[in-house]
């Protein structure tokens, strides 16, 4: 049984282990204060091309949520993402549980416009109601669309002018900066938002997010922040070290590059045998439309989600590659699916 | 310069890197779901003599503890703990952060004695004062002692009668079980303590604590809490697979031992050398007291805690062993401490 | 000009302050312990036909809401409402500041219905998510709708089926009871929900709530929970003697009569010029549909909520009626009406 | 049964009751943004000759003391209080249900010297451990001691130094004011902190407490913070009502003079009848020594507090005097302490 259920399946790339294994015995500083933690930092900054910005290693992407989101706001207020965002729907109410509401806006493709971004503040205008404070957004988004540099440049237009942060979730973030039909690069997120986090665990971390907070009043004291949240490590070197990995000769964007080519072959494919798509995806998910009765042959094999109902007879069903995922894999799926065709 | 300041300076016993290696492609569910985190769940229910408790594998400890204690306690009931209690003074008020006083009592060697809950207790009589309902201790103490199987049931015993829960904090658990001053065993920890966890980052591991839940009121929809607190790791299978590892023909007490006995050497030769210590140890911290010059002489060559002031011209250091501490390291600091005598 | 803006715009009816006036100088004693709370207690219980409610009287609305939901609710769970649910939009997030998420559901009546409770549990399956605990109703509705007996039973059975609680805001509890369309009494209220309020500032009072806890196993130590989020007042005799006026001869009732039966007329004689109503309502508010000259024109002398737009050219508008509308203020509105026709 | 055992056993001073009684038919805007209280806040400015602090009426001192100090922190920052400081001890932990680890320091009288503050800096040094931002003090303090102008002067240098904020309590302002000891007035206090409450449930409100905000950067949204924790009162006339009374020809003083006038006479009385005190009370709280069997007899006729244990035989009491206690009053229960001698 090959699963195709998300990225996080395997352990991590080779490379990263063997870094672990090769540095086992140094001793370091502990809580991030490490060589390797001031590294790993310095390496991201330069990939950001951004000497100026605070990176902080955490274990995962809602902790990295919780922790910014908290240390950002004041009490009274509110985040704005989409009824998709995985902060409004799948942190089991991480960001409520810190005192904040978030106010949802309907997106069938998991992208915020800022005419949504202006309604919802329309809607907010005095003290007995929230204050919406940060636009959340994924990149890739949680239905696997990019945001074109064009679209974050907009929303970054009106939070200036509404004084507003932008937060970008880059759970994903290799597998966006590897497509093809991506335009936002590292220094672009940099500039375009207030803090984003880039996502190891889905990417060939054993575990690990770098969270980068661009804007200055943002920084202070946020090491305070992440222990108070449980976030930072006492071996802070275990998700240095990796990230050292990452960004050294860019096995960052080469792992999203191979598990977005696994996905786009597996797309390819999938459309050759005459099934549809319900978005044509670019990123390492893919959402094909399958009869239940293919489904049910399939399962049969292979593990992957249910994303939605599509019609009376048929179901989106969510494909994950990864770093991990082979030609063999994608081979595979692709044999059993001619054989039931 | 070699580091003596804590018990995670290195990364993991290499028997945990090698398991994390050999499993490294075999897929595995996600979020605790797998079989790794089924069985090592398993080995700590055997190695406690439970077939009914609850395991969750955490980040670290101070998440182990807030996820715990803010699961546990309704929003004005109130924790118990020494002055220097971990979550009383080191965690940056992460109990605090989830609604809960912490209420400290004074005690030198780190222990709470049933009278002093009692006056706790005595004093917050009435509901304008926060209501005392949990207990908390570390076994070993921040302090370095142990308490004893008497000491621990005189605790439960009062916890009973006073309907307060008992929660244990093990982030140095395994230097306790291999002490040879300890008569606590694992199931006797079950038995006493209404949750306690078994701290691996001080004890071999990258990183992962095991918090063991033993009472069923307490182990209601936890999970969902570890989501909600992003104690909740992607890759559960990362801290499971170390604790498999662990748990198999009994590393975890082995490298307690191990770790205790380098520190044990360490003491026996530092009082032969005609110094004093604040306690005599049994676990893999000792409080050597050297005067101020013999400190600074010692810091050229290795790194430790200035502990405290002891008199005038003298300080408490604190030392620390670990499962990486080999005798040449003890012997190098001992040659150290002879040239300056 | 005069307001039909809300039920708050006076201060208290003439019996509340004389009560207060004549028992001004009687000691007694603090933080509702007094005689006074004593017997506004009994005369709720009875009223209530319920000899083991209890009873907390506290200042306003949304503390009532926020000391009773993070009182029943753990971290996790989370609460169901309306889209415009008066804690979902016009209390600032006090629930979330709680930790608590509050799961919308859209309702053009104000009402919920089991199916949608339904359909958020179905939605809400497993620890990624909230877990929906408790349903929040208003009665009457914020749109002045009222839930009849039928559909609060059916509310209830499900909250029984499902392990949910049940609360009701009765902020304007006072007109629902006194309405003619009515079939859900005191006693009804408490055999079908977990808690509610009785609202006093809407229905004659200075200030004043009295929260009823019914299920016995939310009653514990509610007080903690009172003074833990600034609601128990010092003079507790101040909310309490004012209920003692309400509850004695039925005044509660009688000031919702009275509410009703002016905003009844004020409805009646608007319809009889020719206007439509969003609502056909038997409480105190009433949602006329206006055209925008006649609004203009009627806010000249006149003050009120512009509620929603209704078509291209016509706006609803809200009129609310209280204890202390007399007819002179429903004649001038309405002969201002005529002058405008 | 006479009781001295508060300022809040009776209803309001009848000069507030005639106001609320007179103002009773206007109609008023609500939440505070009502004619009254723009006018009450406008005499609270002239009294503190300040016309650019910021005023927000709410109903308690729990209320004023958690909304204020949860606005004004983030997440990690800490409360420096005295161990008998009201926030400390008798809030039920309303300061850490909001996140906000409240750090202790002893004090005899009830006062924090510089140098407590200085200490607790000292010890919070790094993010492993909350960080100090706020000093709460009470005038008068609990113990019915007072800051001099020295005192409060060498505390703000301090914060200043710090980066600290001052806070002060005036549950009991009133009295501070109109002691003869005293030598703080209102213009000093707005200088002098960055935020206090002048109090008036114990002053001869019904309820109610003036919260000033000096420093601007705290004013920001106080207002969302008010709503959020139920603290803004849908007639905030009720409040305002009362602060006009008291503001308006320095009826708050002389009714903090009365009382003190009152307790002076006890506690001569007192000691002339030669009963020690424990402090020489300028302050309308006095605190004298009786044994046991003179207790026991006062408790026949008269109500008051145990405040602690003297020595084996004796005991303080805490006799409290207000606006309501009359010289009947105090003579009776001199005369009976006379009986007893």
């Amino acid at each position: 049984m090959y699963s195709f259920k998300n990225d996080y399946s395997e352990g991590a790339h080779p490379e990263i282990l063997k870094a672990l294994t090769e540095t086992n015995l140094i001793q370091a500083e502990g809580y991030g204060e490490d060589r390797f933690s001031i590294e790993a930092a310095s390496l991201i900054r330069e990939a950001c091309a951004a000497p100026d910005i605070d990176i902080h290693f955490v274990a995962g992407g809602t902790m990295a949520n919780l922790v910014a989101l908290s240390s950002f706001l004041r009490p009274h207020e509110a985040v704005i993402s989409t009824l998709a965002g995985h902060i409004y729907v799948h942190e089991t109410g991480a960001i409520e549980a810190t005192g904040h509401k978030v106010l949802p806006v309907d997106s069938p493709d998991g992208k915020i416009r800022p005419a949504q971004v202006t309604a919802v503040l329309e809607e907010h205008h005095f003290e007995h109601m929230v204050k919406p404070k940060l636009v959340y957004i994924s990149q890739p988004t949680e239905n696997g669309t990019l945001y074109s540099k064009g679209e974050m440049t907009a929303l970054r237009g009106l939070c200036d002018e509404e004084d507003l942060f932008l937060y970008v979730d880059g759970a994903r973030l290799g597998s966006a900066l590897a497509s093809e039909a991506n335009d936002i690069s590292l220094p672009d997120l940099k500039r375009l938002s207030d803090a984003f986090y880039i996502g190891g665990t889905k990417n060939g971390a054993l575990l690990g997010e770098a969270l980068v907070i661009c804007t200055d009043s943002l920084k202070k004291d946020f090491r305070y922040m992440l222990k108070q949240k449980g976030a930072m490590m006492a071996k802070g070197r275990v998700t240095a070290i990796q990230f050292l990995s990452l960004f050294k000769e860019d096995l960052y964007v080469k792992l999203g590059f191979h598990a977005n080519r696994m996905a786009g072959k597996l797309q390819d494919r999938i459309v050759q045998l005459g099934y549809d798509v319900q978005f044509s995806s670019s990123t390492n998910q893919i959402f094909p439309v399958f009869p239940e009765s293919v489904i049910q042959a399939l399962e049969r094999k292979f593990d992957f989600y249910r994303w939605c109902k599509y019609d009376a007879e048929r179901w989106v069903v969510r494909l994950i590659c990864s770093w991990a995922t082979m030609d063999e894999h994608v081979n595979a799926f692709v044999d059993e699916l001619k054989r039931l065709g």
